[in-house]
C-alpha cells in the first residue's frame, strides 16, 4: 500500500519524465500491453498511449479508479468516451502538440500537389532531366476553404495567407468575423481551388463531404485531408477522383489505416497518400507532452485547472 | 522601306502581344532560329528568348541596330553582355516574373527535405503504408541564412518567416539594418540551419560556395541553391556531400544543365535534383511578361525609363 498517488506511464517516457517526477507520484512505469492491463486498474493518472487503439481503448475500461488521463494524441475518438465522461474523467490531449509539424506538413503536401514534385522525384530516381515543370499551379492568388480553426487551422491559415492564398475559415461560432458558419460554407463549395479539412472527429464532422460536397467543388480543386478518414465519405472520394469531378485529393488520413495493399485509392494517380506522417514529422512531440505532463503534474496537486482540456461527451 | 520601330518578336508570344501592338511598331515574328538570324539585324526593339542559349547570344550579336532588348529571363549571363553593354542598349529582363513561384519551389524543396517527402512518394509507388516519418525536421525555431535579397530572396524571407524560420538576409550593401555585408556572412555559417542561394550570377557570385564554406557549415546543415550551379564549386560540394560533412543540397540548379545521366551528382541521396524547374513550376509567365513589355512599349516611346532594368556592365 502507499498514499501516493500511482501514475501509470509508459517505459517510453520514462527518460524524460522520471528526473522531474515530484515525490508525491508513485509512477508504474510498463513496457508491454500486458504490463499495462496489469498495472491500469490501479491507476489515478495514467498516461498510456499505444500504437494499437484497440488496447489503449481496452486500458482506459480497465481503468475504474482513473481520475485524469493524458495522451500526446489530439484526436481520441477511439476511445471509450461514453466511459470516461460517465466516469467524470479529466481528460488532457495533445492539441497542438504537433500543430507545428502537421501545418508544415499541410503545405508541403499543397506545394507538391502544385508543382508536381511527384513526378520530379521520380524522373530524378530515372536520372532524367525534365524540360518542363509537371505542375505549374502558383499558390499565390489562389482560394482556400479551411474547415477547422483549432490549433492547426490557425497555423495552417497563417502559411497560407504568407503564400498569397486567400483563406475562407468555417468555425462553430463562424459569421460575424469573415468566417462562415457551420451551415453556410455548403453553397459557397464552388468558389474554392482548395478545401482543406482540419476538423475534430466527431459525429457532427463524420463523413461531412459527401458526393454532393465533392460534386459541389470546382473540377480543377483539391481536397486536402488531415484531419480523420471518416470526415470524407471515401467511397464518394474514390468516385469523384476516378471522374475527375475534382482535381486530386491529398490525403494524411484514410479510412481504415493503414489503406490495405489492394485498395484502390493506391491505384489512382490523383490520390496522393502520405500515411498519417503529418504528425510524425518531427522529434520534438514527446519531449513538448513531457513537459506539458509535468506543469500539469503541478495543477493537479495544487487543484488547478489542466489544459488542455479535451471534453468526451464532445469529442475534441 | 518603313517608318515604324521594327521589334523582333518571338511568333510563341504573337497571340498576347498583337491585339495590343501600338501602330508605330513593326513586328518581325520569327518561328525558328533561321528566321531570327535573317530578321534580328534590322531590330531597334528585340524580345528573342530561345530555350537554347546559343543561338539567343549570336542573335544579340548580330543585332547590330538593336537599342532594347528584353528578355523573360532574369539572369542574362549567358550573352554577350560586354557587348550590349559597349552598344549601350537598354536591357529589361525577367526579373520578378517568376519571382513567386520560385520562392513558392524553394519552401516546397526545403519542406520535403525536412519530411522526407521522396521517400513517401517512393513508398506510396510501392503502395506500402509507413508508419513513421522518413523526415522528422520542423522548419519552426530553424535559422536560415539567406544570400541575394533581390525579388525571389525578399519572396522567400517573407514565407520562411511565416513558417517560424529565423532568417538572417546576406546584401551588398548589408549591415546597418540587421542584414550582413559580403564580408560579414562567411565566418557566421556554422551558425545556421539552411543556407540559401539566391544570388545573381555575377563575376562576385562565381563560386562563392567552395570548399572553405562548405567546411564552416554545420554537418546537419542543408545547402538550398535555385541561383545557378556555378555559384557553387560542384567538386567541392560532391566531395562535402559524399563525406555528410553537411547533411544534403537542395539543388534547383547545376553545373552544367541539363545535369549528364552519368553525372555523380545523381547518384547521391543527399543531392536533391529538381532539373532548373522552379520558375516554370507557373503558367502565368507569358501573360505577365507580356503585360510588362506592352507597358514598357509605352514608356520606350514616350522616352521614359524602362523597367525592371538589368545593367550589362554590372550583370543584374
Amino acid at each position: 500500500m502507499t498514499d501516493k498517488t500511482i501514475a501509470v506511464l509508459s517505459a517510453l517516457i520514462r527518460p524524460a519524465i522520471e528526473p522531474h517526477l515530484p515525490d508525491w507520484v508513485e509512477p508504474r512505469w510498463f513496457a508491454s500491453t500486458d504490463e499495462l492491463m496489469e498495472v491500469v486498474p490501479e491507476a489515478e493518472i495514467g498516461w498510456f498511449d499505444l500504437y494499437d487503439h484497440a488496447p489503449m481503448a481496452e486500458g482506459v475500461r480497465r481503468a475504474e479508479k482513473l481520475k485524469w488521463f493524458n495522451s500526446i494524441y489530439a484526436g481520441l475518438d477511439f476511445l471509450p468516451l461514453d466511459l470516461l465522461a460517465q466516469r467524470g474523467v479529466t481528460v488532457t490531449n495533445g492539441a497542438g502538440i504537433n500543430a507545428i509539424t502537421i501545418a508544415e506538413y499541410t503545405l508541403m503536401m499543397m506545394l507538391t500537389y502544385a508543382k508536381g514534385y511527384r513526378d520530379v522525384v521520380r524522373a530524378q530516381d530515372r536520372r532524367e532531366w525534365l524540360l518542363d515543370s509537371p505542375g505549374k499551379i502558383e499558390l499565390a492568388g489562389s482560394t482556400a476553404l479551411l474547415l477547422g480553426y483549432g490549433a492547426i487551422g490557425k497555423l495552417i491559415e497563417t502559411r497560407l495567407k504568407a503564400f498569397g492564398v486567400e483563406v475562407t475559415v468555417v468555425r462553430r461560432s463562424g459569421g460575424a468575423d469573415g468566417t462562415l458558419g457551420p451551415d453556410e460554407w455548403r453553397r459557397k463549395l464552388g468558389e474554392f481551388d482548395w478545401v482543406v479539412l482540419a476538423v475534430p472527429a466527431t459525429p457532427e464532422t463524420e463523413g461531412m463531404i459527401g458526393a454532393d460536397e465533392l460534386a459541389a467543388m470546382k473540377d480543377t480543386a483539391v481536397l486536402v485531408n488531415i484531419a480523420r478518414g471518416t470526415v470524407v465519405d471515401q467511397a464518394a472520394l474514390v468516385a469523384a477522383l476516378q471522374d475527375k469531378s475534382i482535381a486530386a485529393a491529398l490525403l494524411d488520413v484514410t479510412d481504415p489505416e493503414p489503406l490495405p495493399t489492394d485498395h484502390v485509392l493506391w491505384t489512382l494517380d490523383n490520390a496522393h497518400i502520405t500515411m498519417h506522417l503529418s504528425g510524425r514529422a518531427q522529434d520534438k512531440m514527446f519531449a513538448r507532452s513531457a513537459e506539458r505532463f509535468l506543469a500539469n503534474l503541478g495543477r493537479y496537486r495544487r487543484g488547478e485547472a489542466l489544459e488542455p482540456r479535451f471534453d468526451p461527451a464532445l469529442g475534441y
